[in-house]
């Protein structure tokens, strides 16, 4: 698998090993289990655990979570180190106490690769976040160079929209669009 | 140019004609010369002139566009429409009054492709922003499917960040940051 | 599709969108129907919506439509706005208000390229008309660089020549002939 | 050369030995010499002599090639018979009797291919119309299938109005545009 | 069909159509025919119609048309003309009015091709005779450059060799055999 | 070397062994030498030495090897036996005994290959003759298939006809010319 | 560098970021700069950080550190880890106390590639150690499957065992070798 | 067989034929046998019979022989001479006169390669020892270039750990680990 | 077939032409026979009929010829000259009046490639001498260069050991060995 | 150098390591040194050494070696066997006690495959025989399949005819030939 997944385009099925926090265990993710199950898939790629400049953005993402989680959606925070590491990093960081979703280990990359995220000269990922549809098909997408963070109220926003509009197909969804405002 | 340009690479350079509602004058967007001008350019692709679903995404960019352009970003919207479509649509859409950026033909759908929004079976462009860096690195990205429509004002706090950690590259950016608040 | 199609080929089977202003909603142009229905076929290419020297080429096309779809034709003009513009067009520009027949969108730009008029540097097509057979044969051929207007009264000649040929095949047709007229 | 010229593509220089009615002797006609000579070219390929179905339109044309010539347009027409039997036919065919156009051997069809009215079941040309402007561009083709004649008049009005834009070039030129009349 | 048979090899079966001097219409050539009916075929290739070079050698070759028909052989003269051309000619030139074979036209050049006199330079077929038997194998070739005319009576020897070969194979056949002597 | 020399082709250079009856020594023919001395170059194939059906071909060429020579012409027979069986042969077959040019021994085959004429079943070559002109150019071939003899008379008519010409290029030759004859 | 380095080849040059025990601060690992010096290296690759099965071997590893810098060499232990994980690891587990020796981050597995233990499976490493030369020449390696530990006073005398020969080349070195005992 | 195994991955079989010194009989070895038997495979190679340097490492691996057998494992010295010179070898060698094992002859050099230890230049094979487990697994290797000699007690204890870990899959074995002791 | 058979191949299956002097007829050496008869065959191969260094090697094979034929060989001996021309060698050279083994032609050279000895300068065959066995491996060559004549004893010697070797396979034969002798 | 050498072609240079009984010692055997010195080299390969049915054609060729010598040629014996192998065979064996020759080592079968004598399935070379002139060409080979011993005699006549020969290069040789004779 090494081509890019483009917007419009059906996600390959991926497996990945997770930490999780609710459990303190080691988990599995599967897209195809996340499919059958009818839910939504939200990646969200960060570069590495342990350094100083990530947290904030992963303890966002805990605050929206659980109505992320009511929407329909899986949540999978994702990076390059193991699982050993983020049970190791979760339990030392204290931004990081309110984290539940799971912690997704790509140490090999491949799942970076596919969505273009993954930097060949450092071995890490770019911050990137990815919606994946129910039906397997990548929906949204967003990617920040630099040390740009993310809005997870937005990422919340755009959630929202789409999981609207997918039961409302004859409706168009003007921009900033709040559920039960009129498009 | 068939590849797809990723964040963190460096963007090929291109030109576009434009309707420029400013002057009601046709005109010609250059990369080359916007990073001579030192400016930060914003790509904003959707799908086709004259549809009722998205006017209102440009009527908020409207709004936000003189901050964009005091954070020396040059803002272009893009659709594979021609220039004279747009020059009629202008005139033709009440929502598009305040509309004062220029208005990018890419008829051939090259810019498009090169950004991987362009779809092969319509001709037309998803809805994807792009935020290119003086120095002509592609910095940010966003694309979503479906007509979920973009924030406006979360652009500008994205433009806001990368112009501030440019000139403050040893500070971390961390999520949800807006000028003035410490990292 | 990538190759061209030259007179006395068969032209492989496509479909196009279009405006259709009889009744003022979308249809869609299919050569299979029209040649299942023993129609013949007329395309009418020209370069775009909205520019100001090309709308006499169409309105003269229109006086001469209904004789044209007596002698059992159907008339497409096509360019490659979509068909949002071709609707804005036909009710903002005056020229048009005889335009009957249907206008056909290419936005992707494959049927101009069919026909070896799509012009890969702008993404417009050139003026040319093509005649297909109700067996889906080409068999006439017309393409005027610059702005060098097409002539309506000679395209109803050669179709009359052409519906009066294929009804008696052993006739030479000399040059001007017209129906009536012995060879 | 085995690939087809399009309407606003360069005509490669090609030579083809004629048969010159007006002195009665046989001679070559030289693309390269119309350019430096400032020339327009105009080429009327038809099937093959001897045959009872196409003096007729050699005859028209023979009427309107003073004023063709006044246009500053070389005419040639040519099929893949030798000048030997071009020689013969004019001699022997009386229609022909006003012909003073030279009159273009093609016998390998080399001539024929380029301009894609080459029929490889037969070896013989397909009635095409193909006007080349003084600088080697085409800008001008027609074709047609079957037994349907070409009209003369018509050509003449086109090469007037390509004559007339060359020096007129910012004017736009609308359909059954005559010389005199306004765009 | 672009390769060249040579002397000993089967020759593809192929189809030329013809101008019938005996009946004053068209017809066509058929090896599969000649095979069918166990004749013998001989081709003679000749440059071009309405020269003054040729035709005694079309008047020798009339001379012995009979013996050779007797013979069991099918003669047909071949050149890159039309058939329309070869009416034209017969009619038109006395030294042809004992011609009673069939007059070939290989205007596509494929049969000149096969047998390697195809000129790619004129169009041409160079001087060529070529005897292939009832089964279909090319059993005598001959050929010659410049104007040097063929010998219709040492075409005669040959055939009534190859003729008496097929019915003696045990016999070798010396030089000048002619049918009586003893080899 | 693997590609057959048309008529009207150029004869790449090349070199054989000899045995010469004159001297009774072995010798070289070299088509560059021939070249160089403004010699016409004659090369007389045929299948093998020692064989019962061949002799008479090469005694009839014997005879008219004077008339050759005075023409301009070298004479080789060919065979693909070596120089040491030719002069075996030539000791041993009455038939042989006037024979005065030179025996060419090709055992390789590559001359025969050459000229088409060598069977790659059986390593013999066909009973082909090769008119070379001075300047290198294969001007005439024949090739006979069965044990069909030739007619050495008829070889020297065409030598003399093609002597004849290259002195009065702007003569045609009708066929059965003999110099002195009016063309 | 996708080959693997075979004992006996010499190792291309690279580089891999560290963390450095003995001042706390991040540090680069250069062979170039090790062969500069005259240095030999150690590579001591390892799976991961925070597992719980891998510090011994470590802190074995600590314990003959002086000796064989003594010697001359430079160790390096290596996971896929990055730096910042190791600086963590390296703070919180306790059996790491005595490590002084530079922890190699290589994320992209290119390192742990060139050596051949590289997991395409996971992402992690294998148990391997290699010894390079002064002059670049990888001279050992020790590769263990599942999780059998190495045995650092081994590794210390083939250290010494390489360390002597390189100054007694003239002397063979018998099993289980110890500096002063005779070969 | 020209690709390496790496640790971790399956060996594909193979045979060698071997000199046994306990019968003073030639055998042979199969990988296949060994594994139906549930053996491990222990395979010593070594540059060359007959020379100074190298029965030592042959003598040590003598004394732990017995040892290693009785924990399943099958040992083999290879090295690319013959059986016949193995057995020449053994009978001349003092230093040999302990050595029960099988000594494995590999003149073609087939097995050194499959395992990276051939010597392209030389013909011989380096110094290297690898563990195959009874699945048929390369579980370690380990090699040495310069004539660093190997170490037999550290051979037997991964062997033990090796022999215990497959037994206890749940235990991790940490560096110079020896049965009894805990991990 | 272009490859060369080295000793202990199989050799392919051929047929070749023969001049059989004990019957004065011609025949056919074919391998596929000589195994079905269980046959040894020897090929003698020499460069041509006619010269005068090799009849003395032929002289000498026909003295041990009868022996030979005892053991169970079929001889031919070969040369790229025809079976016509061996047949008139045979009559007209003296030394030859022994010779009673069938002469074999191999004008194409097929057989003389296949066995290493063809040049293609010359068209000849070398100085080889192969053994092939009942089994159609060939197990003995010998080629001389120059005109180093080879041993007619020395062939029988190797035949003969070859014989015996067949039916005593245990037994090893030493250099010199003549049946009768012990190994 | 995977090509085969045939007889009347050019060996590559190349070396060999020897044991040379003569002083003891290892040597080199250099085609390069033996061209230089104007010697004929003499290569005389085996399958191994300490095998129970080879020694006597050594020793056979120890008694030809002296004569050999005199003629100028250099006699190498030649086994996959390292020089270490053949150091110890020759004191070990008594029937070598005469062997003064040197013995080759080719472990890597390089050069036993130049001369087609590599038995890729065992790794040692067949029983061939190969005469390399001063100058570098292969002049005479011999090889023979089974235990087939060579005659010691026998090639020292071929030497003796070779040494001969180029001497007096217009003799030819006749079979059985020896110094002094006439051919």
């Amino acid at each position: 698998m090494s081509e890019i997944i483009l917007v419009g385009q059906e996600v390959p099925e991926f497996e990945m090993e997770t930490y999780e926090p609710e459990t303190g265990k080691f988990g599995t993710f599967s897209l195809k289990k996340a499919k059958e199950e009818g839910k939504w898939t939200i990646l969200f790629f960060y570069p590495a655990d342990f350094t100083f400049v990530c947290p904030t953005e992963l303890a966002d993402l805990a605050e929206v979570y659980p109505q992320l989680k009511e929407l329909g959606a899986e949540v999978v925070s994702v990076s390059t180190d193991t699982k050993f590491v983020h049970l190791a990093w979760h339990k030392d960081e204290k931004l990081l106490e309110n984290v539940k979703y799971p912690m997704g280990a790509d140490p090999t990359g491949a799942v970076s690769r596919m969505f273009g995220v993954y930097d060949e000269n450092t071995g890490l990922a770019l911050r990137g976040t990815f919606i994946i549809s129910p039906e397997g098909k990548l929906v949204g997408s967003e990617v920040n160079f630099y040390n740009v963070g993310r809005n997870a109220d937005e990422l919340l926003r755009k959630m929202k929209a789409n999981a609207y509009l997918i039961g409302h197909p004859e409706e168009a969804c003007p921009a900033k669009w709040e559920p039960g405002k009129k498009t």
